[in-house]
């Protein structure tokens, strides 16, 4: 069945089944945030044929992959999420089934934070158009700022990096990974078709720097890339970075994928990792680590230097000044 | 000079001048909310060849329209704003100067109500699509909703109706309006183009009902339609109404413009007038609509019955059941 049989009413009638009833009926819905708190919000626009292509990407993966990068924002403002809303512009001919499947993508990325969809708005067009508003909430003194980062600080990731680009390869070229076991391409696959954004992370880190410890942790998300991120803090905290380039975690599969020299590039600049990049003092930032496990690791320091280096202390590779990935380009 | 001349980067920094420097730099913006208040969010989604045509609206209307349809959603939730995100889907051929249009005409809207854009996102696409999400805030005691009209309750429009359907049939057809002066001709023209929004109705309401009133107000905004508000009123509050056709507010350019029924035809069907309609006791309705002035009026009473009536108490016309206007059906 395609929109168009069911038209406008009988397409929000099914989708208001994946809203909670009470935000149905009013020109807006109604959210409560806890007082003393402040309001986060984050958007993001995403176009067939520039973001996905409904022919080669599910439904269901395109609406988790659109939810985890708004909730990786909240995630990197230090923010719990509110819900978001969801405007759709869809052409008539798609199937009912299609548009069910993503929001069903939406909602299950959702439920793992325990949020809900509890707005939104559909129209027609010729290109398939998503775009999602994210609403947290966060305590000031909490709230995780690119320009906060330190002289000194420890450069924290929550886990490893290159594998969203990995698994982009393997859907993208059926030659590629041919020596990878089925479990390592499906790890690989999965962290790109269904990443997700690391706000496990917060409790972890507010656990460790208490209220009183009165530490600003600064930080962003990884999905542009992690050379992006830490470039991206050092230049609006005005600071420099090294970053030791055997401390990068990379996934073993990544490793079994392709030449070491490859995966670090992917590590770096590949992009849709969603992990976090957080600055804080060393003897925060170890305990944090060890907390978080599997690929999270201190990755270097930030410096009073001009620029972003990547260095290697065993000494087989010359210090190299790391750029801003160009990383996609629009228009 | 085109978007894809200053590329994405190019693009970001002139949209940037448009928002308060302290929300640009990290992943999601952060808005105070004042305590005790509800946060209220709504979303809409405009494309290009659907909602409007860029060769035939012009940039900065396109801008103003969409940020007062979202206020508008806010103003009949009873809440204050307190920001818009922006999404901009955009074709790289477009110029920057349509865009940045676009951008004087959002704030223009919302400069007169001291609000900002507080975020947004960019990126290329073959139709241009706006997403703008609005949130703003009320007190618990506040909220206006659809489904709380009571029986007995005035019916009140906070101003003229079918001006907006008028501008748009002089925009369309150039032989039209031949008998009205140019200052009618504006002023319809400028009602469909630019569109005010009725949050200067709410300071005027709450200093009406102060806290300990206790009054429920319900309502909603006639975007789609006069009768199409009253009709969802009564759904959502299982009654029914009586609607005077004399009481309903005709802007007089408009009566000097086409024959009385066509008039209250766009009265009640044209839409985009974007007023307010508000259901409560009489005898606040009445210092309301004095207060409120120029084409503010009470149209009717909130029944018993189970369907919208229009009733002719002069009794030339019979009384007529109204129906929810089928109104724009997308798909």
């Amino acid at each position: 069945m395609k929109i168009r049989d069911v038209k406008e009413q009988g397409l929000l009638a099914r989708l208001q089944r994946f809203c909670p009833p009470e935000i149905v009926g009013d020109d807006g819905a109604v959210l409560t945030t806890t007082p003393g708190h402040e309001l986060v919000v984050t958007t993001d626009l995403l176009v067939e044929g520039v973001h996905f292509s409904s022919s080669t990407t599910s439904p269901e993966d395109v609406g988790w992959r659109a939810t985890a990068a708004n909730l990786s924002d909240l995630a990197a403002m230090g923010a719990s999420p509110l819900g978001i809303t969801v405007g759709l512009a869809l052409n008539g001919d798609l199937t009912l089934n299609w548009v069910e499947s993503l929001y069903q993508g939406i909602t299950a990325c959702l439920q793992q934070y325990h949020t809900d969809i509890v707005g939104g708005d559909v129209c027609r067009s010729q290109t398939i158009t998503i775009a999602i508003t994210a609403f947290g909430q966060v305590s000031p003194n909490r709230i995780i700022r690119r320009k906060a980062a330190l002289v000194g600080d420890a450069i924290v990731v929550t886990g490893f990096h290159g594998a969203s680009r990995a698994g982009l390869e393997l859907l993208l070229d059926q030659n590629s990974g041919q020596y990878l076991t089925d479990a390592s391409r499906k790890t690989l696959i999965q962290a790109h078709q269904r990443p997700n954004p690391r706000l496990d992370v917060l409790p972890i880190l507010w656990e460790i720097l208490p209220p009183h410890s009165q530490i600003q942790v600064a930080g962003m998300d990884s999905s542009d890339g992690l050379a992006d991120a830490v470039v991206q803090i050092c230049r609006l905290s005005a600071k420099g970075a090294q970053i030791e380039r055997n401390w990068i975690p990379i996934p073993p599969a990544l490793t079994q994928m392709v030449p070491s020299e490859q995966a670090l590039d992917w590590a770096l600049y590949g992009g849709e990792d969603f992990e976090l990049v957080l600055c804080l003092p060393a003897e925060k930032a170890q305990p944090l680590v060890e907390r978080l496990g599997k690929g999270a690791a201190i990755i270097g320091t930030i410096t009073t230097d001009a620029e972003v280096f990547l260095v290697d202390s065993t000494g087989v590779y010359p210090s190299q000044s790391l750029t801003q990935s160009q990383g996609f380009q629009h228009f």
